[in-house]
Order: C-alpha cells, then structure tokens, then sequence
C-alpha cells in the first residue's frame, strides 16, 4: 500500500484512504514501541535531513526519534547556523543538501507554503513539520491517532476545537482531517481569533461560548494561545483570557460528563489551561506525544524509497 | 551489583559502597577504552537524552562519547533552541521528552535541585551533570578516580582544594565524596571565596594560604576562578588573584616534594594556574579527562535497565 | 598509498602523487554513493570530532555527511556553544576533546594558521576546513575532481578565477593545486580585489576585464563576494559590481565558445553570477556539492588510522 502523494505537504492533500493508511501503519510502529528493543531496520541506508527554519524542541525530537526508530540516518540543520544567514535562498540550500544524496527533507518554515515551493522543484520526498500560519499535517495525524485510540471511533465523534483558531496551522490540518474523516467540529473562542472564512469553508460549529462547546463535544483539543506569532495583543491580559476562555477543573465539573482534553502543547499553564485540567484522569495530553513517534514513523516509512519498492 | 539509588542527583546520596562500585566498573571501561575498538553494545536500544539549560563544551561532550562508546542511541537538547523559550516548564519539557521512550536523562541547569525536583515527578533515571552551585557528582568521581589511579588510595590521601569554593559545584561534590572515602581535606583560598558552613558542616581544614595548603598536600585539585557566577567582583584583578592564590612553579619549587596537580578545566591561565604547572610533569589535567569518559560510562551503565536486568 | 602527510593543512604542502590519490580515491567512493546502499564500513571504530569556530552549513554537512556515509562516529563541536566562550585556549580545548580519544579533527577557524599551530602539538590526524584567508585544500580538491571529471584533464587546463581573490581562501587553494597539476590560470576581477603578490609568487595571468578572461577560459571558477570579510566597502555598491564583474547569460552569449561554471556557494545570486549562469546547461555547481562528500570521504580515509594500516 502507497499513499497516493509521495510528499506530506498539508492534510488538504490526503485522501480519506492515505489517512486509514498512515493510522493503521501507525498502529504498528507502536507495538514495536512498546518492545525493549524499540528499533527497526526499515529505513537504513535512508538519508533524512530536519530542516528547521524555526525552533521547535518537540517536533524536531519527535521526528529525530522517529527517524533513529526506524534505523535511519539522521542530519539536522537548524537555521541559525546556516548559510541562510549568509542570504542563500531556499532553493539553494535544499539543491545542495539534495545533491549530497539526501532522501528525504523534513522541513519547518515560518512562511506558509515553502514545502510546497520545494515539492515543485526538488526529487526528494518532503515532510511539513509546520510552515506559517498553514498546516502541520503530522500532529493532526498524532490527535486523530489519539482521539480513535481513546473514543474507539473518528466517524461522528464531536470534537470541539478551542482558542486561537487564526494563528493556528494545528487548527486548520485539524479541521481538514477530521472534516474528511466524518467527525463534527465545534471551534470555539474569543471572536477575534476566530476567522470568519472558516465557518464558509467547512461545515463547522462556531461559538463564542467555551462552555457551550464543552457540553456539546466528547473531545476538547485545546490549542496554544500562540504569543509569539500575535503582531498585535488581541485581549488585555492573559488573565482575562483565562477567565473567559481558558479550560478549568470546575466549569468542567459543572458538565455532567467526561470529556477527553487534548492540547498540542507546549501548554501556557494557567491560561489555556489549568493544570488540573491538563493533568487530570481525561487528559490524553502525554499519549499525542508518545503517538507523535509512531505516527512520524508511519509518515517517513510509507514516504520513502524503501515503501515504494515493497 | 546495583546502586543503591536509581539516579545519580548528589554525591551527598551516595553510600561508600556506591562510589566504590562506580570506580571500580569505571576501571573496566577504562581499560575498554584502551583497545582499537572502544565501543561496547551495553546499552545498545537505550534512548539517552543530555539536557543541557547551560552551556558545557567538555561536559557534554564527555557525556556524549560515554552514551555512544556503550552503543546508546543519543539525543541533545541545548535550552536556546527550546521550548524553554516559549514558557514551557521544566517538568512538562521532560514528561514530554519521557513520553516519547526516552530512557535516561542527563541533566546540567543553572537551578539548584532542578534534577531534584524532576527526580521525584518522573520514573526515568536521571544523572546530575551540574546544577547551579549545588552538585557536579561525576566530576568528583572522575576527580577520585584520577586521585586514585595516581596515588593508589583515597583513604587517608591529603586533598588541599584551592580556589573560589564559594561558587563552585565541583568543590562540594569533592568535599561529599572524599570525606566519606576517608580522605583528608583542607580548603584553601580567599577568604571572601569560602563559605564559613563549609568548616562546621564537614571536617575539613581551613587557610586563607595557598603555600600552606600545599606544604600539607598529597593532591591539589586547583578550581577554575568562576567569574561567569560572580555577582560582584571580589577581588580588584584577576592579576591580584594570580599573586596571592595562583599556583606558580616557583611555589612549588620552594616546597619539597612533589604534589599531584588537578584542574576540572577550563583553565584561566596564568590565573589560578601558570602554565609551567598545568602542563608540568605532576599535572594530571589531561587524565581526568580521560578518566571522565570512564567515569561517566560506568555511571551510566549502572543507572540503565541493562544493569538493573544483570 | 598514503598521503606524504598526517594532515590535509593545505595544498601548499601536497605533492603531485597526493593529490592525484586522493582524486582516485575519492573516484571510487563516488561509485559508492551511486549505490542504494552508501554506507562503507572503512571508519568503523574511528572517532572524528568537527570543530567549528566559523559557522559553515554546507561544509560541515558535507563533512559529517562523508564521515557518517564511512560509518566514522561523529561529533559537532560548534563555538558559539563552547569553551571557547569560556576563555579557554585553542590548544587546551583540541588537547581536552584529544584525551577523550578522538582519532581526527575537522577543523575550521577564522585565524590563518589555527590547524598548523595545532598539528604541531597534537598527535592526531588535522583536516583543515578552512583557515582565515589563507586555505581551504578540501574545496579546491572537489573543485579540481569537478574539473577533471568535467573535461577530462587538468593539465594544460585553462582555469579563470574570477571575482573576490583578495579574500579568498577557495581562490588561494585553487591556485596551489591547478599549478601544481600545470592548469594554466588566469585570475580576474577588481583590481582592489587581486593581490599584488599573487602574480609575483604564482605563474597566473592577471586581468582586470572579466570578459577577456571568459575569451580565454576553458573553465569560470566565479568566487563569492565574501560581504562578511570586507572591512570596508570596496566597492560602492553590489549593482555595481554585478554590471562591471558579474557574470550574465549576454555576456556569456558574446563569447563563441562553452564555458564551465563553477562556484563554491552559497551563490549571491544577481551579484557574482546570474541565476539564468547558475542553472545553466554548463554550470557544474552542484555536481561540486555531489563530489564534495566523495572528495571528503578519500581525505579522511587516507589520514585515517585504517588506512595507515592497510
């Protein structure tokens, strides 16, 4: 079995079908990961480059791992270290890393669409690991895994998407997987980081009421307030954030049900989310990242030359 | 044999027992490192990740030969490129990187007790490579390593530890382990450099004369001048320092018998040491750190599950 | 075969017969990396540290790249993160990594002579990865393969060195190997940019008129504008440089023959060379960033211990 693009560019992309692919072959890499001896050979004499335009400690890890799990060779390439600052464009960085005999490239980029710039004018098999404010396919691929894991089922499964929805790439590759997939989505939030294209563009829920989207949903993903790709404040105060929209143990007290809590991390602790709540008996927090591992291993495998050729 | 702890946090933890067991299995290593081919397969399939929030050239890098010479599968966090950065906690951070099979952790921070703290939250074993100006456990142990290897004992062995005391991790770890091997310890240095609880709390002796301390010797562990921890000056040029509290080779010439010189390194040289010393042909500089690669992967066996399943 | 030296320093100190072995050398490991499989056993066991005192992308990868692909252990060693910040000297650094049992170094360094005055002091094997302005014998040994592999031969060859000569390490190494392998040489550009001395101590030819230099060439080796070297402007802006000495597809077409592109990179593209050059049907830059692995690959194994052996 092959999935049907011999890049992973954005969830958009995907078929329903290159989706069961990656999740079944998911559920395999994580019986080897529960094994004392947790590698494989698949991908020896494989070549993969991390290239990280942005920080990023936890995908970078997640991916580093996946890739030493399944035997191959591992380079990163950060940056701020590169001849990026010496003005070289994309293109020439990644033609020469590829003329070294480079397989694969998993890339992170700060401007929407680089992969995609790349995919059009390079042989190797690209990975998105986050590119602006547009996708970052595999962690919706790690909730999806988690949210079947948990709840048994993705057709008809009421997900609410909750926080700031506009600068966030998790949000949208949520919305096409699971949209694809046949689950409901409520997103729900502060108004201005709610855009309005979204409600036009898929058949989503919106409301301005967390609570309301709590007593709806069996899953609440739970999205970073991302700081730090704000240009301007969109609220007064974390604080105020908190009070109005942040996920506390008691408001989920006063739901009469149990409700999976889900979040991409890394979690502003008191804003988004209390620490009861991420710390709590519903929370499946630790488990998207022990299935991030799995699932970038399911991505690399069925992406490389070795897949192809079986 | 085992440890009796399943990390290595202090030297202050360890029992006389333990110390020997890590000495003598690092004596085995050592001689491992001798042959042409220096790799062993003993934690071949354990996933060690060095978490470093400060920066160390050597220890890290001593880490690192350790981990890949015992065939571990190796991944470096430095803390600039973090989720640190974003606000994250340590603990979350390391419950993350433990949800994706990590099996030990290697931890240097500028906190005192952050290993500590995260020993009590996480089952992952966890080495102390630093923290703030508390501990530097294996270095004290590739300190009596090398003081051992040198002189034959440890016991009754006359250890003056000359320098900025104060400020220095690498001399409470020393004191820890040597008083409990029996040796003998005197501290020598500034006096606005030695902190008085020193001389109640161990039974050590004290002089604010560096000839002194050395006419009484057997080995002088001489430590690095920390200016990087120094809040405030303490004395008016590192050139006043070299004429009161250096080691110069006219010193040592106007003393009769030959004394051991040791450095943890880097060195300020021509400030706490000349250079006629630090490479003279009683310096054992370059040994300890050899013997740290040894030390430190005896430790590590001895944390792993291997060891724990032998 | 051997090399005549335990170190690649430069090319100044190469013989005829070492070059010519380490380009047949390196011709074999290029057969290698047609392969699926482009791993060799050959460094098995051997420990290479990169040390990098310059920040260097494509370098270092390629160089880690050469190493990994010979199943060397690898090590990266950048300054920004060392003790280098600490203070420490060059040569108690190199010493400490040394003692850890490291077998070779890769080394680049902004000081002209760095890895010389470290080759008299240390033991192990030095490949230098560039010093200051003086050489860079690695890239002028894949530009020299490139050459050969391009047109047949370098002797009687006739080389143009066009652009940045004065600050130029690439430009230097070039022109120790294409003499000493009896290229004819011409180097071009702005007179503030072309030594004096060069004329004097090498048999080149020296024009300022870079199309005169194209009439003549067989092969265009176009330097990059090293911006970052310049201590003042030297000339008043890139536009201008790019009108007067940049290399364009209308200049090329004036001329009524083909000429071989070469560039080391990164490329300033529109400055030095014009993008419609650089992707051009007679450009062979990226066949110098193929041949750079298997290049690198050759030196190191010639400088190994198992090659000493064999």
């Amino acid at each position: 079995m092959k999935l049907s693009s011999k890049n992973l560019l954005g969830i958009k992309d995907l078929s329903r079908e290159d989706i069961q692919l990656i999740l079944s072959t998911a559920s395999q890499f994580k019986e080897v990961l529960q094994r004392p001896v947790k590698k494989v050979p698949s991908l020896r004499d494989v070549t993969i480059v991390n290239l990280f335009y942005e920080n990023s400690t936890r995908t970078r890890f997640s991916f580093e791992l996946a890739e030493r799990r399944l035997s191959a060779d591992v380079l990163n390439f950060a940056a701020g270290t590169s001849s990026a600052a010496k003005g070289e464009t994309l293109l020439d960085t990644v033609n020469n890393i590829l003329s070294m005999k480079v397989d694969m490239v998993v890339m992170r980029h700060s401007a929407t669409g680089a992969p995609h710039f790349l995919a059009q004018h390079i042989p190797a098999a690209i990975v998105n690991a986050g590119d602006g404010i547009n996708e970052h396919p595999t962690q919706a691929l790690l909730d999806a895994y988690s949210m079947q894991e948990k709840t048994g089922r993705l057709e008809g499964l009421k997900v609410a998407i909750i926080g700031d929805i506009m600068h966030s790439r998790v949000a949208l590759s949520n919305i096409y997987l699971l949209t694809k997939m046949g689950a409901e989505i409520t997103i729900a939030g502060p108004p201005t980081l709610i855009p309005k294209y979204l409600q036009e563009a898929f058949n989503v829920n919106v409301t301005y009421n967390v609570k309301e989207a709590l007593q709806w949903c069996d899953v609440a993903n739970v999205l970073r307030i991302q700081l730090e790709r704000q240009n301007q404040p969109l609220f007064s105060s974390l604080r105020e954030y908190n009070l109005a929209y942040g996920i506390k143990r008691s408001l989920l007290d006063s739901i009469d049900k149990d409700i999976v809590i889900m979040h991409p991390g890394p979690i502003n602790r008191g804003v988004e989310l209390d620490s009861d709540v991420a710390d709590g008996p519903y929370s499946i927090i630790l488990n998207q990242v022990e299935n991030g591992v799995a699932v970038r291993m399911a991505v690399l495998y069925l992406l490389s030359p070795q897949s192809a050729n079986s």
